[in-house]
């Protein structure tokens, strides 16, 4: 075992959003490999976050990311439990369901706005105060305080037509993932941020398939969350001599 | 004259955000080139859109341009006074005083998020409103039924540190006009982003000069905003076969 | 006639490359602003520019761009002749035929390095001559030496597949006009990168219609280069506080 | 042990360019994790690379990698020596001494032209036969037939002042890189482009500071070539599913 990888042993991580895709992957993934997890959603009680309690030992919270005091309590409650995170993930699509593939001319501005609120302003908000409680730990051995990754899809890479809304949230949280990185990363806290350009899809534990889009056809051209969850944990356990700030992972087959 | 020049002759011109630099300049521009002028403001009595209306016949609007049934209100209303707008230019900075060089763990994220409403929002709803209308003009001469002109900023091209909140909100613009290019160009209107990479600054009638960020030094490294709308009016007459999406200004003497 | 229409006038324009299309539509949009108009050409007897030569009183000059001593040589008769240009377009494209369409496996490399040195070094040789003469200038109404544009296509944006040695030669130059224009700007000399991200089409004088590569449908969806060397002269008119690096042109129905 | 690690076990890499920054440390590297390794160099008699042969069991080639003929032998000799190459690291910075912070005006043609052919033709010859030889393999347990990574530098990033022949040179890399990506994934060979956005340093076996760059202050901000390895490992062994195509390193200090 490295030095690089011992560093992350007991290192608690807090994976904000909790779906049966990425969040679940990191949440296993990051267990597995001895850290103390944390997962906040707004509803906690969804079967899939019970099994990542009962089999692996995951904390559950509550929280909306789109609440100041919400995201702070969350803060609090997971240093008061487990100990002040050096791993942050926000993993939060955001898209209000009405707003997909609306036209520039369809698109419910009150659901355009709900969908900066929900992706780029929790963004900011889980941001903010993992900087606040990461400047005060101590540099690992790989130098660093902690890190900070924000899931980003696609539309951060490129605007798509009948997608202004989401390009809207999805490069704002480009943006933020960018300024947070030039003023955090020489205090000590690497910010990174991953555009997954592609659709996600897995295989669950009964050997089927599943994927987060409904429409999506389940191929073999889709990000695996489990392998997502991997390229975190190496941004993690870089040392800070050279630090990744935006990695796009897109499958194999994917066009672009 | 050329036919290109001819084509934007009697054409409506709205401009929303009403300041002194860029607004201005683009409302006397127009306004010499034959164009009848609107340029809509949160508050309208300012003197200097008196001005305007006194030496260029411009016509002054009120409109909170983050709400979306005024944004609707002010698109009606200069169709009715003026006829339907081919060209639209939303120049809105949108910062909360407050939010100007804090850090992550200093911003105040109510401040932060006004700045995304007041800059990214706004330009959603200006941007809806314009297509919705324009999608029914006749093409002009270049083969266009309109221009819609996002002025944005620096902080669209790079995040910068202590100004989190502002790369949001102009990365999220950005975003919104790409997708909005890819969506409407193939309808006939014209999108384009103008990042100004650089402070803004001019002489004015009396002679000296003008800025707008308090503190800036003034001196040649600006950006005059009577070259900026200059910029303006030749993407407003561009041929559809040569269409521009994004324009970065800065003057000559800027690093970057 | 406004000041910066005025400080063109007599000017010296140089343009690199002697097709029918972009730079004939450049030969005549500047002759026709007064501009004295130099193009160069491997081979200047072809009908086309004799055609320039006529009507619009273009000198033409032999060169090989891809020779130092040549295009040193050429710069020294075009001042001799005309006096030193204010304005030189470097319009190559350079890939050899032998090159279009080979997978990296395909592709012979000398026919890649070929066409690196056809559209890249060209650029390099020509840039440094047109920078190493322009300096000398005293500056214009606009406050600008000179203005030194290249032109480049759609793989300057996007290596595609099949398509490598020409994303290298594109890319190359985008990373020199970059280069150039951060080093040259300062001291007063523009620098533009133009990708056109199009094919390019055309109505001639007997009415048909022409394009530049042979199997490319004509229609609609071209960039006609008499309004692409409209951009052109409009980047060279522009005054100095607001200064365009890179400019995308594409056309309205364009995919991208 | 997992499947992903235990997939590049007797794995065949191959690094051309032989320097004691990240060609040693990717040597020692792929040899500590049962790679069977090959170093090819212009010069492969440096002591630093008889160290690697000694104490790593490396083997040395000789290799011009500007020359065609002699790229596809040294692939030959590999395949002959250890087997195809699944792992193919171009390790080329390429720049002629006589080039370094030389302006537009002063560099000389011939070396910035033989600076574009070390660095980016070179890639060409390599990508290429790594593609031929890669597209026969059986996909290992990641789904991959191989991997291709490029060194490159910040000035594939921006094209910085005084540096243009450097800029064409590692633009074009890039643009080659991209191109080949997006032909080879679909086909099951992974590339991928890492710009080095940083000087880079290492402390050497007596615990001396070592860096590339003459002149360059030894300090923290430095990238250290065997974290640049482990990126490197990592890229190999990602899965087809998330596939990243480029990562940028930078310390955690440096400006950007």
């Amino acid at each position: 075992m490295t030095q690089s990888e011992n560093s992350s042993i007991q290192d608690v991580a807090l994976i904000v959003g909790g779906g049966p895709g990425i969040s679940s992957s990191c949440a296993r993934l990051f267990s597995k490999n001895g850290m103390r997890v944390a997962v906040a959603a707004r509803n906690p009680d969804k079967p899939v976050l019970e099994t990542l309690e009962k089999k692996h030992g995951v904390r559950r919270y509550t929280c909306d990311a789109t609440d100041p005091a919400g995201v702070a309590q969350l803060f609090d409650h997971v240093a008061r439990d487990l100990g002040t995170p050096r791993l942050v993930i926000h993993n939060i699509d955001g898209r209000v369901p009405g707003i997909f593939r609306k036209t520039i001319i369809e698109a419910d501005p009150a659901m355009a706005f709900e969908t900066v609120r929900n992706a780029a302003f929790s963004a900011f908000l889980v941001g903010q105060q993992a900087a606040r409680r990461m400047l005060g730990n101590t540099p690992d051995a790989n130098g660093a305080k902690g890190t900070i990754i924000f899931t980003n899809a696609s539309a951060a890479l490129k605007g798509f037509p009948s997608s202004g809304a989401f390009a809207m949230a999805c490069h704002a949280k480009s943006g933020l993932a960018q300024s947070m990185a030039r003023e955090l990363m020489p205090q000590g806290v690497h910010v990174a941020n991953v555009p997954i350009d592609a659709a996600i899809g897995w295989t669950q534990e009964d050997g089927s398939r599943a994927h987060r889009l409904a429409g999506t056809t389940v191929d073999d051209n889709m990000a695996d969350p489990d392998h997502i969850a991997e390229t975190y944990l190496q941004l993690h356990r870089q040392h800070r001599s050279t630090w990744a700030v935006e990695v796009v992972l897109r499958p194999w087959a994917e066009r672009w």
